[in-house]
């Protein structure tokens, strides 16, 4: 292993789970489960019901992956991806109120909650809108101080943490293995064609660049430095599952030497 | 006061809180909410939203009102009255999830879920069903076996309480100020002509009767003994609050004596 | 009658009606349906559910009052008024829906949609942005392009028309009778202080001049001219349909005359 | 061909279609829909939204395949398979909404609902209960009397012929390809293990011995008489898509022959 190949800091596997709905199903959650660290669960807002809650905290819990909330707009239509313009109250309120539902099913079963991440619009409403942000603390902040809040990594870290200052919330920033940046350090918005990455080489590659030098590399070809705790990885079809697996495999080997 | 008038028991009122829905205004929560020992508050399945959940808990914790979970089968359109057809595991999953979400918002305000009461067709099928009671302490006894269980008050409490030692959770039997008995203890069903009463006279006295003997006049004319531990009184109108007034204001007197 | 209180237009009445929910009651609709002329009425994804539907499709037929749909984003918990980022083949199809499900309630008590008027954040959102606008009318006129649209009336239409024109619509233009307009002819968001008049006068005084003179006077006192087809009154509480009986009889001379 | 295989009648394909919701997929619609004469369409209540709604009608207009409305009780989480207590101007009411909506989307792109298909539990209900029989009779009769109701065929039609015959109701028999007979001509509920067929060879059996002899062996061996218009077919994944493409293939050279 070369200079370059030195992992920087461990960098945290995260993904979306159980996300089903009723009779319907998304996500290989089963095997993809063992492989991440830590699983971002639906809190039935955008998706997910009671007892598709209840298997995917059984599921982490047997893995030992910790439970994150993943709260968003009410909106299982949209899957949550549609902005709606919510006034505080109602963002903290519902935030709160999904934390603790499945912080009740997680209880249930000798679990709980460890921290929070926003789906969908609500994340980028968060990202790009303070006073959204500041709900969002507000609402874990009263919930449980201790719990961190999950945010995109961006080249310049400091605005948003210095917001999170005020609330006493610890954060997250996390990076994404399959999604393309722009120059500015934002995702690409996933209406925008090219926006996901489907070829495993290229996941791979891009995981691999931000375990070992904390690099991304732009659409236009530019190397955007992102401080990043973790990285969000997705479980939606068999090709993405053997994506985290080689993912999960090279980082094991980089962490261990 | 006579022989007959001593009170056998300290009866706690409770009644329903936090059922309007958004801009659905339902129940005079501000008026009532001093008055009452135990507010039992929706928890968005039947009625309410978090925004109501996060006003109700507010005015709750300010008279010092007793928090009880109010959980139901998902059903807004059917207020949670029409009997759905739900496994063991599906009512487990929505009962936990429902008094997570509950304690979710109290936590969030420094308050804690004190006890559970199903809300509806919940209750009633909870009541004929010993599958459905058992689905319902299995939730409560997973998510807290300290959280006791509000059941109806019947001439017999023994079987019910039987069940719930399996659990190991504490029952708290209650009856009914304003709503006709039939001979078997059980309440008459709210779609029959005279299952609810509207004249204070008529729950003033049915209240105290309970408060100071234990018996109920069922619609027939017998005297029922319940042994019951709180009075389920109800705020909806003008009329209903000055009902709960009046039995509030009696009850002081008796049990200052 | 003096020259100015000469009528100018017909102006017509219209109101939201069948805003209840299940067990929540919103509106005094047996009071109001008669003395309007046209019914906006909810279709289930702000407020309403079929029976309501068909109760308050029962109600204006009795009253041989119009029954225009009044489709919104599908979001009970914020009655509609919370705008969502919805892409136009979802509003389009939306709107087709909730048109189709009330005249399918119509067509079962041998009534008809006659018109269409969005409600809430969807009617906002269609008067701001030429896209929205645009898939309400595609959704209209691929329904049933004899169905006119009503949108807000402002100091110029011209717009607003040519965009119709594109579709073969026909519009109606509706004024407010308790809505404060601001200097450029939009109506005082609601969020803000002073939007909603509550005195009768005020009300009735808005309306009359729109009647007679086709003038609204703003908020900072500069009179508007805006060319409307109906006025839009709102049935809420006792003194609002006080308010909408002296509107009513009031318009009666005037046409009378 | 034997005598034996001489069709007695010509069996119409019909398929649950439509079911996806927002995000989540279900059903191989694409390739089903060109394979069966009837698509039974979600409405919203158990499935689908009106996106969805849209891209399968134009997909049934494109195969020239009759559109069949598909209403439920409203239960996303339990997909309309957990029965709920309504009162008859509930389902009237909530029938009459889902055909409307259907159809409206159905107007939208020229074309029509052209009969009616009650799903999950309505459909279970209905089948045993006469006056949920009749509440969904009545939906129809009054929205359009000339939509025949789909119900289940069993060894003796003549009752439910006779209630559907107050209502001026036209009624298609269906019998089902993939699933067991109990002995006395009900469908083995989906709760029983064995209730539904997966070996492609038991359905096309059962596919042909109905369609040339009117016979289906119940889970005992009896040879139960059915009188059927119509066999239903499920399209859920690539196997069941086979079988129904050697039902269809098969049913063409009967007809043919």
């Amino acid at each position: 292993m070369n200079h370059s190949q030195l992992p920087i800091k461990k960098l945290l596997l995260n993904c979306d789970m159980g996300e089903s709905l009723g009779q319907w199903s998304m996500g290989m959650d089963e095997q993809v489960m063992p492989l991440v660290d830590m699983a971002n669960i639906a809190c039935g807002f955008h998706a997910s019901d009671p007892v598709t809650m209840t298997r995917t905290v059984l599921l982490a819990k047997h893995s030992k992956t910790q439970i994150g909330a993943h709260p968003s707009y009410p909106d299982l239509i949209g899957f949550g991806r549609r902005s709606m313009q919510c006034s505080p109250l109602e963002i903290i309120s519902m935030v709160q109120y999904q934390i603790g539902a499945l912080d009740g099913i997680c209880r249930a079963h000798d679990a709980r909650v460890e921290y929070v991440k926003p789906h969908g619009a609500l994340y980028n409403d968060m990202m790009r809108d303070a006073d959204i942000l500041r709900a969002v603390l507000e609402a874990i902040t009263s919930y449980d101080s201790n719990l961190p809040l999950m945010v995109l990594a961006s080249t310049d870290n400091r605005k948003t943490e210095s917001i999170a200052a005020e609330f006493g919330i610890k954060l997250l920033f996390e990076a994404y293995a399959d999604r393309a940046y722009e120059n500015n350090g934002q995702l690409r918005p996933r209406t925008q064609e090219g926006a996901v990455y489907h070829s495993e080489q290229q996941i791979l590659e891009q995981a691999l660049l931000l375990a070992t030098e904390g690099i991304v590399i732009s659409r236009n070809g530019q190397r955007l430095k992102l401080d990043a705790d973790t990285l969000c990885v997705h479980g939606d079809n068999a090709e993405a599952v053997k994506a985290v697996r080689h993912i999960r495999n090279s980082f094991n080997k980089l962490y261990r030497s």
